[in-house]
């Protein structure tokens, strides 16, 4: 029953985000498509109102509010707003010892999700003394400006603050307040942050190098922006999940794209699919089904961890490949349609609780904040090539998407703002002679991680890569499933943040205070 | 006469910041000297109505405007506004054989004053086929939001984003504009500043390494928050720049105040102070006259030059050993007021064209962009020590300046913003590192110095120190009067320079493309 509900309530937050797109009139199916598919986790964020899980949790901490700036950049008289931040200092060897402080880059949702399935930094902290802190992002679970989330929401007014500038000056003026109040000034900050978070992390050793000594960027693609990477790049590498699996499988999948269409505008076509893939509700167009199985692909490709999991759906290990055993197993004369069925409730349906889909229980939905971050600075370009990818194609296409977000939130887009503010374009030439002490940890199946830092850039800052690893899989708790490659990506990581430590203290001891 | 209107204007611009205090309700001599007196040379910039001087200046350049976003970091419904920028692409080598940028940040006044007075950049730039470009700082001279000076400086809303870190976007995104609409998106920019100027480029090197290659920051007091430095460091150098003249000198000077305060105090005794010093109208407060004279003094410490100049007053070389030779060759018997007199027209009337002075032609002044900038982020603790100052004694008191912010603008100051942004303690540690290619240039007479970075901090970060310049002299025209140490520090900031250009030239050769 227990599963049911926390499926049921996947699924709510699932829909309420694929619905956004239904509050336009019939925009084609490529904007559709760019509007919705690559994202984050952020879908499995907003768990507010579920913090049983949290409770229940294995790892302890307090829950603490801090009063932040609402804009660091400017003095207008804005009122100010808490930020929550979760702390726990139970094996922080303290101030005395220069104990390290381990800083989690909230991304886009409610902290404690990212506190639960964080476990690497829960599990590594003790050894290194460190304290560790989960500070929540602005505008996402309870730090939300203008007192509520409805407030927060209200209009471009009141979400003119959700940047992420702001949210970096946030944990900069939270970690140097927290220093200051445990005079803990001394004491070396590490950061860490996976997808978003990840982003957050690099950009902020990059940005802030006097605040903290290193940064573990976890599947942060930071390079795909404008033009550094082709747009391909995120559905090429699902694709690749899936043809890696089975060239049958990837072309049975390619091919369905066509029969959905075909089978849409037939007479009672719709009926025909509703049935065939369980929805509660008729289908309205055959649109909506393909940006439903979009979707779950691209999560598959995300979340194709080793070991079976369930912080998004429950799924088993390797996801992809029963997908793609599913589909290829359908028996002979079975339809196409049935065997994508089949193939998609790996992840829709795993635990087989489930007996009917619903798409569209909420067709306004409710704006997310990542949303709003992707109308104005996180401009991603993102395109299906006709060739290399398994989805419909289409190609880029900014003026769509701009006028979707002025249409959403009117707002017009700062497509060049990101790489104005953080760099990308050279990133690598850029840093070999600035900056120090990064990692870029990803895995090459997450679809990610094409927009990501994938070679050594220098002897500081480097690169882990795996060639199974999905989306900020190393950042996941340890498992006894967990693969060599996997254990041993993780030793890297930590062998590294102890070069760092051991670095600061040895300049400590050896530099003068200036 | 030319030279007498140059000399009134300067006098009005002088005044008019002087007369700030005037329109609070008596406060204590400290808390005046402490809003009045460490400044740059801002007062000296407000020359939007002298263009005069301006095109008649060897330089030649065209002006453009830029349209910027008012607010980077949020995106509220804001208007946009006109950014001006002077460009010479004269000596160009073009972007086909990456010809470098060479681009001065803008500091707090009119940007054709840093031209015209920015001769080393013109100097150079044939040299290295640069292209030179002046951005004007936001809400300064005619780069104001809002349409006009008027509604720009109207309250604390529109006042709102006149803030370092938006001015430093604003160069950001300049230049990656105009290098795009060049195709010279390849081309190497240079950083330039001086004193406020100076800060903004080191700090632009520091967050937007992807920007710009490197910076010459001259006489940037980029430690001259919180408690970094003493706070008595400013007064301290002036002082010990008349100390090393004659310690007779400095003792007059330190004996001064406490006459004035008693004649301040007698029957008749302002109106005795107002004939001795040859005020036009009667002086209202002894302490109006402390406050002119102590101005004076730093302005001597930071233009004390080893040539004439007048760029601030008219003044001769080392104009404070005249100072102190005439208040030391005061005749015997002349009264020690008598004698300050002497000593100080040196800076207020060294062409002995004035025949009396103006102390408060406005009383209510007009307030300048500075005074918001000292109200918010620059937070620049300062205070007279009882032994090692010749002014008089006070201690720093952050209260009663935000008070005075509070009650002049209706802002709170935020005093542990900049150094959270930027840095500043453990600024050697961090930068050890982290960072590269940044000069900070300084001469120790300048009462600046003690604030800014004096000790090769890497490789790369280097300082070079002159032990007798003054207030970012480097950055002027070559004279023929230069002595050789000032010939040999400008030598050594154009060789790194060259280094800087040559490992981008052969990194961009060797390096792959990311």
């Amino acid at each position: 029953m227990a599963s049911v509900t926390k499926l049921t309530l996947c699924l709510v937050f699932f829909f309420l985000v694929l619905s956004f797109p239904l509050t336009l009139s019939s925009p084609p199916l490529h904007l559709r498509a760019s509007r919705n598919a690559p994202r984050f986790f952020s879908d499995f964020y907003r768990t507010t109102n579920n913090s049983k899980q949290f409770t229940a949790s294995r790892y302890r901490y307090e829950t603490r509010y801090f009063e932040q700036n609402l804009d660091h950049f400017s003095f207008s008289d804005l009122p100010t707003f808490r930020q929550r931040y979760l702390i726990n200092t139970e094996h922080w060897v303290g101030p005395g010892r220069l104990g390290p402080i381990f800083f989690y880059c909230g991304n886009e949702g409610d902290i404690e999700w990212f506190a639960v399935n964080t476990g690497f930094v829960w599990e590594i902290a003790p050894r290194f003394g460190a304290m560790i802190v989960f500070p929540e992002h602005r505008y996402y679970g309870e730090s939300m400006p203008y007192g509520s989330r409805e407030e927060a929401y209200k209009n471009v007014t009141t979400l003119a603050h959700l940047t992420s500038e702001q949210a970096l000056a946030d944990y900069a003026v939270l970690i140097t307040e927290l220093k200051r109040n445990l005079s803990a000034q001394a004491c070396p900050v590490v950061l860490f942050g996976g997808s978003y978070g990840g982003m957050l992390a690099a950009w902020m050793r990059l940005k802030y190098p006097h605040i903290a000594i290193g940064a573990l960027a976890s599947s942060a693609p930071v390079l795909q922006f404008e033009d550094i990477v082709p747009p391909e790049t995120f559905y090429d590498i699902v694709s690749n999940d899936f043809r890696r699996e089975s060239v049958d499988c990837f072309n049975t999948i390619k091919e369905s794209w066509n029969v959905i269409a075909s089978e849409g505008e037939k007479n009672d076509g719709l009926l025909h699919l509703t049935s065939t893939f369980r929805f509660c509700k008729k289908l309205e167009t055959a649109d909506d089904l393909s940006n439903w199985l979009s979707s779950a692909y691209s999560y598959l490709a995300m979340g194709n961890y080793p070991y079976p999991s369930d912080f998004l759906m429950p799924m088993p290990g390797n996801p992809i490949k029963e997908v793609c055993r599913r589909i290829d197993s359908c028996p002979d004369g079975t339809g196409i349609l049935q065997c994508i069925f089949e193939g998609v409730s790996v992840y829709y349906n795993y635990t087989g609780t489930v007996d009917c889909f619903n798409l569209d229980d909420d067709p306004h939905g409710m704006t997310s904040g990542w949303d709003w971050q992707a109308c104005t600075e996180m401009i991603m370009p993102d395109a299906s090539s006709k060739n290399t990818s398994m989805f419909p194609a289409y190609d880029y296409n900014y003026t769509s998407d701009e006028e979707w977000c002025l249409e959403k939130f009117h707002v017009k887009p700062r497509p060049t703002w990101i790489t104005t503010e953080f760099g990308g374009h050279g990133f690598k030439k850029v840093l070999k002679t600035f900056g120090s002490n990064i990692i870029f940890s990803n895995g090459l199946l997450d679809p990610w991680s094409g927009g990501s830092v994938l070679e050594d850039i220098s002897d500081t800052i480097v690169a882990l890569v795996t060639e199974k690893g999905a989306h900020h899989l190393d950042l996941r708790p340890a498992t006894a499933e967990d693969p060599d490659w996997l254990v041993e990506q993780r030793t890297a990581e930590v062998e590294l943040i102890k070069v760092w430590l051991e670095e600061y203290y040895e300049k400590r001891v050896a530099t003068f205070d200036m």
